[in-house]
């Protein structure tokens, strides 16, 4: 993993729509790891204590795979389905400076 | 990995010190992954076009694992060597809702 191309995303979710949020995620992050070649990692998590603080550290293979990404079925039905739950999105690009984690 | 302990970093460093605090950066966590059983990644990333901003994704196999970690020679010195480097820190703990990767 010497060039991957990382994203990160704040996402702030209407607290009334949580479960229903946190289901569709879970989906799109399931299906996109299963079936992309090009999806190394997506890790979603809550900031403690803000359940609707939602931070996504996602790591690709390259910035073409994140591309491919954006126009798959499972993101395409994720983004419709959340697009009423999402009160903010801030995407950021980042620039990786040491990724490292056991081999599994 | 079921329920691993995660936690994020928001560092901002002393622009003037950049690289040595990268430097000290990477090697501890190269130490942490291969030395210790329960750091299990540490993802550390600049902000694109903001270099001095860094951001850590740390996912450790529990708790105890995190409190291990803060207790290692190799974080200790990191922590003594960049402590006049970091401006701003900011610790987030975090509660995963999915974790996706590749097997590898």
């Amino acid at each position: 993993m010497q060039h991957p191309y990382v994203r990160l995303a704040e996402i702030e979710i209407d607290p009334a729509r949580l479960d229903a949020y946190r289901a569709a995620l879970g989906e799109e992050i399931e299906a996109s790891v299963r079936v992309e070649p090009g999806v190394l990692a997506l890790y979603a998590v809550a900031v403690k204590d803000h359940p609707a603080h939602i931070r996504v550290f996602e790591i690709y293979a390259d910035e073409d795979a994140y591309r491919a990404h954006l126009e798959t079925p499972h993101f395409k039905k994720y983004k419709a389905a959340t697009r009423d739950m999402v009160t903010q999105l801030k995407l950021i690009d980042a620039v990786p400076i040491k990724l490292g984690a056991k081999a599994t």
